[in-house]
C-alpha cells in the first residue's frame, strides 16, 4: 500500500534529495509539498522546491509556501551549510510549476481534512512552524494524521548547539507544539542521520545512475560535503532529510525506540534540545519514538533505486 | 471619522460591555468580532459573543471563532471571575446570528487585507492567540493595520501573578509576537483598568438607562462585582475591556506614555510580565505605549451614552 | 538605644556617605565594616573603605574584605557611575587602618554570633555575596540577626535593566538567598532612593558644614552628579546607600509596606528583579517589607547632622 | 607516589565504599573528609561518615561537617535510595572520632593552602555546595588544587531527571561554580558509573574477603541493590562514588574524553544537566573531561584489594 505524505521542507540540499526519494519511490504518494523558512528564506527555499520539482519531473502535486519566519524567535538560516541560495552548487532551472494559491498551513489542513483519518503522513524536514500553525489553526488534524515522521532533533547529538539541532532550535516553540500533540511522532534525529554519510562509495553509486537528476544529486553532495567539512568538521556529509522519507517507505530501514520526548524552551545552554527520557520503559501511551540505528546499505539502496526509477528527465 | 475595529474577545463580563460600547458608540464601526479561548473555553465564549450580539442588537457583522487553545501553554480559564459559562449572572438568550464559516484568523486577515492600509484597528480584549497567528500566517497585515489597542498586561500591576495579567500570561508567546511586531501597540493594562471601577454610582447611572441592554449590564456587574470581591479582594470590580474601546473612540479619555514594552517568556516569577522600560525617554522609533491615567467621568459617560444610543432592543 | 550595625559595602560614592552617616550618627554603633566586589573590584572598594575611614576618623572598628566575585555570574562593575577607582573625584588619603585578617564572611559570622540574639543589624549597600555566603556557612546567624536593611532592588523601578537594580542583578543568586531567609528584610530600593536626590540646596547645606569630611562629601556629589547625568539622565544624583542607614537610625524617615519579595533568577528580561507582590494584604508571617516614601527633609537633616557631629578631622 | 585527597561526601552507601577504597588503597593519602547535605541531611551523613571511619579503622584524619543546605535551591535528599538514615541496612557503630571544629569549607581551604600547589586533589562524591563555597571564599585554592575528580552528572545519562544526575541537580549553582573554575575537572558521571554494577559475582568476591569491613560492604550492597531495583529498575546497583576514587588511584581504569562541560541553570526540562559539547575536538585550553568507559575488572580488583588491605578491624 502506498503511503500518502505531505513533505514540509526548506530545500536545502538534503531536502532536495528527500523530494527525489519521495517522488521516485513507488510506495510513496507525494500529495503535497509545503515550504517554510529554514535553511534559507522562505522565498529562496520555495523557489528551490519548485526548481527541484522540475529536475525531478514532479507534476500534479500542489506546492505551497508557508511561514516566512518562526513563531517567536528571530529568523536564523544556514548559509554556511547550504549557501546563499539555500541550494548552492548545481545550476537550477527556472521553475515550471506554479505555486498553489493557498498558504501552506491551509494546504496542510485541507489535505488532511479531505482525506480519510489515518491516510496522511506528515514528513517535516525543516523547522516546524507550518506544522505547529496548522495544528493550532485546525486542531482536528491531529487525530486525523496517521503519523508525523520528522527529521530534526537528536537525543544525544546536537549540531547548532552542544545538544540542539537546527530544525528544532530555529523554532523551538513550534517543535514544542508538534511533540506535545497526541499524534504519533517519529523523531529521525542527528543520532540517526549522522549515520547516513554520503561516502565516496555512495557518490559513485549515485553517479553510476547516469541521469540528469542523479548528476544533480552528485552536485548537491559535492557542495554539501565541502560545507560540512568546513563548517562542522565532517569527513563525509550527513544526508539528513531523506532518512525521514526512508522510514515512511520502510520502517525496518532503521531501529527505533519508544521514549518520551519534549522540547526545552528556556534553557540557557539547552534551548531547543529534544529531551528524551530513556530512564525507564516508555509508558504504554507514549506517542513518541526516536530513530536509533540505520541500515546504511538499504537506505542508500532506496535512494539509488528512486533515482533509477525517476530515470532521465526531459526538462 | 468613524474608526473601523475588529474586536477580538472572550466574553467575559467586561468583554460584553466592550461589545456594547463598540456597537453603541457612533464613532466606532464594528467590522468583525472574533473569539478566542480565555475567560472560558472557545465554545463557551463564542456562544456568549453571539448571545451578547442579540442583546445588543448587533447584525450584519461577521462573528468568527478562533483558537481553542494558546500557542504553547496549556489552557487556563477564569471561572472564579466569570463563572462556569464565562458570562454567569444574566440569563442569556439563544443566539440568532450565525457564525462566519471562516476561522477567526482568516477573518482577521481578510478584513485587514480587504481594507485600505491604516483603516483597520484591532482591539484585542483577550489572550492574543488569534492576533499572533494572523500576524504569522499573513505578515503583511502588520503594516496594514492602523494600530493595535489591547486590554492586557500592566507595567506595575499584576493579577494572575504578582507582575502578570491574565490575558498575557495565558498565552505569553502570542503576546510576545504581538508586542514585537512593528505595528503601533497601545497597552491598556491593569494600571489603567484598575481605575475603571464600577462603583455603586456607576451602577446607578447604568440602571437609570432603563433598557434591557442596560439591565443586562447591571446583571453583569452584579456577578462580576461579587467574584472580584471574593477572588481578588476588590471593593468594586474593575471593568477592563471597555477601556480599550474607549481609547479608540477618544484617546484623550486617558493619558498614555510611550515606552518600550516586551513580554517575559522565561521568568520563574515573571512569566508573562509586560516589561516596560521607563528609564529613559522612549526612542524615536518606539511603537508601543502604555495607558497611565483614566478620566473616569468621561469613560463612564461613554459607556452610558452607548447604552442610551442602543436604546431598547426587541429580541 | 543605639543600634549595632555591620555595614557591608562597596564604596562607591554613596557607600562613602553611608559610612559617614553611620559613623557620625549617635544612634548607630558601627561594629564592623565589610567589603565586597560591586561598584568596583574588591581590591579597589576595600582600599576606598579604608580611605573613607581615615577621612571620617573611624577607628577601633574592624574592616574586612570579602568576596572578589559574585556567586555564579561574571563580575560586573560600574565604572560609568563611580569611575575607575570606584570613588573617583576626591583625592583619597592613604589608609591608616589595617584590615582585619578574617574574611568578611567570617567577620560577619563572628560578630553576629558573639553578640546577643537581636543585637546586630546587617546593612548591605552592595551586592549580597558576603551576606549570602555568611548565611550559608553559618545558618544560625539568620535567627540571631535583628534585621537586614539593604539598599538594593526596587518594586517598580530599575536602573541596570528595565526592572532590575545594580546591587541585585550583579549577584541575583546571593540576593535570592538573602530575601528567602527568614530574617526580617527591609528593601530600601530605587523607588525610595530616587527620592533622595542631592539637589543644589542639599549640596549647599553640606558645603555649609565647612569641614574636611563635608568637603569630601561635596566632591563625591560633584563627581556622582556628573556621571548620573551622563549615564542615566538624572538631573540630580540619587544618593542611595545612606537611605538604608537612615532607616536604621529612624524608621519614621520613610514609609514602608509589608509585601512578599522574591528575586527572579531565570527571566530573559527580568533577571534580578525584586518581584514584589502587592495584590493582597501581606500574610501575617511576611518577613519582607519595602520602602515607599522618603521624608526628604529629615533624611538630609540626618546626613548634615552626622557631618556636623563628625566635625573637623585631623588626618 | 601517593595522591593526597580530600573526600567530600554524603554517605550514602556508595560514599561509604568510596571511603573504604580511599583508606585501603596504598596510593591514596586521605588527608581530610568533609560532609555535605545530599543523600540525607547534614547531621545524618556526618554521623554516617564517622561511623564508617570506625568501621574502616580510619584515624588521624580530620572530618568536618559542611553545608546543611544547597546554595539556592531547597533541600532534596534521596531516602528512596539510601533509606531514612542515609545508610540503611547495616547496623552502624557509635562513632569514636570527633569532628574537627572547623567548618568543612575552612578545612578544605586550610588543607589546600597548607600544602604545596598541585598536591591536593579534591574528590567530591556529593552535591558541590562545600566545594563551591570554598572556591568563592578563598579563590586561591583553584589554582593550587591539583585537580577535581567528582562523581556527578552525565553527558548522556540522567537519573533524577531525564538528563540530570542527583549530585548536580540538588545544587546546580554550586556545580556551575565548580565546572566553571579553571582547575582540571574530571566528571565521573552516570555514563561511567552505570558500568560499575555490583553483580552477584562482585558481591561474592567481596564476601570472600571475610572481614567485618567486607561484611559491612556486603550489607550496604544488599540494601542498595534492593532500593535501586525498586526505585530505578536496575537489576544490579551502580556503585557510583568509588569510581571517582578509582580514577585518582589509576586513571587507566577508565577512558576519558576532553570536552567542554557546563551546567544548565535555567532549563525547564534540563535543570542541572551537565551539558557536554562533543561536536568538535576539545579546544587546547579545555580543563574538563568526562569519563567514558570503565575497565570493570580492574575497578572491582581495586575495591577488593582495598578491603583485603584494611583487613580485620577491632572496633
Amino acid at each position: 500500500m502506498t503511503r500518502k505524505i505531505i513533505l514540509d521542507c526548506d530545500p536545502g540540499h538534503d531536502d532536495a534529495i528527500a523530494m527525489l526519494l519521495a517522488h521516485g519511490n513507488p510506495d510513496i504518494d507525494l500529495v503535497a509539498v509545503t515550504t517554510v523558512v529554514g535553511n534559507q528564506t522562505l522565498e529562496k527555499v520555495t523557489r528551490n522546491a519548485l526548481s527541484v520539482a522540475r529536475i525531478a519531473g514532479i507534476t500534479g502535486v500542489p506546492f505551497a509556501a508557508g511561514c516566512p519566519r518562526p513563531l517567536v524567535r528571530a529568523i536564523e538560516t544556514a548559509p554556511d551549510i547550504h549557501g546563499e541560495t539555500g541550494l548552492d552548487g548545481p545550476v537550477l532551472p527556472e521553475p515550471t510549476l506554479e505555486l498553489d494559491r493557498r498558504h501552506a498551513v491551509d494546504l496542510i489542513i485541507d489535505t488532511v481534512m479531505s482525506h480519510e483519518p489515518g491516510e496522511i503522513t506528515i514528513v517535516p524536514t525543516a523547522g516546524l512552524t507550518n506544522i505547529a500553525l496548522a495544528a493550532r489553526k485546525e486542531p482536528r488534524i491531529v487525530e486525523r494524521v496517521r503519523e508525523v515522521v520528522l527529521m530534526g532533533g537528536g537525543y544525544h547529538e546536537g549540531n547548532w548547539s552542544a545538544v540542539a539541532e537546527f530544525n528544532i532550535i530555529i523554532d523551538p516553540e513550534a517543535a514544542h507544539i508538534v511533540f506535545n500533540e497526541s499524534w504519533p511522532v517519529t523523531m529521525v534525529g542527528l543520532d540517526l542521520t549522522h549515520q547516513a554519510l554520503a561516502t565516496p562509495e555512495v557518490a559513485e553509486r549515485i553517479a553510476a545512475v547516469g541521469t540528469k537528476p542523479a548528476k544533480f544529486v552528485g552536485e548537491l553532495l559535492d557542495f554539501f560535503g565541502a560545507t560540512y567539512k568546513e563548517a562542522q568538521g565532517f569527513e563525509h556529509p550527513p544526508v539528513h532529510d531523506p532518512c525521514a522519507v526512508a522510514y515512511v517507505i520502510d520502517p525496518s530501514v532503521m531501529t527505533v525506540r519508544k521514549a518520551p520526548v519534549d522540547v526545552e524552551l528556556t534553557g540557557g545552554l539547552t534551548l531547543g534540545m529534544t529531551v528524551t527520557d530513556f530512564r525507564a520503559p516508555a509508558p504504554a501511551d507514549c506517542h513518541t519514538q526516536v530513530a536509533v540505528e540505520l541500515d546504511r546499505e538499504r537506505f542508500w539502496d532506496l535512494v539509488v533505486d528512486a533515482l533509477e526509477r525517476i530515470g532521465e528527465i526531459e526538462a
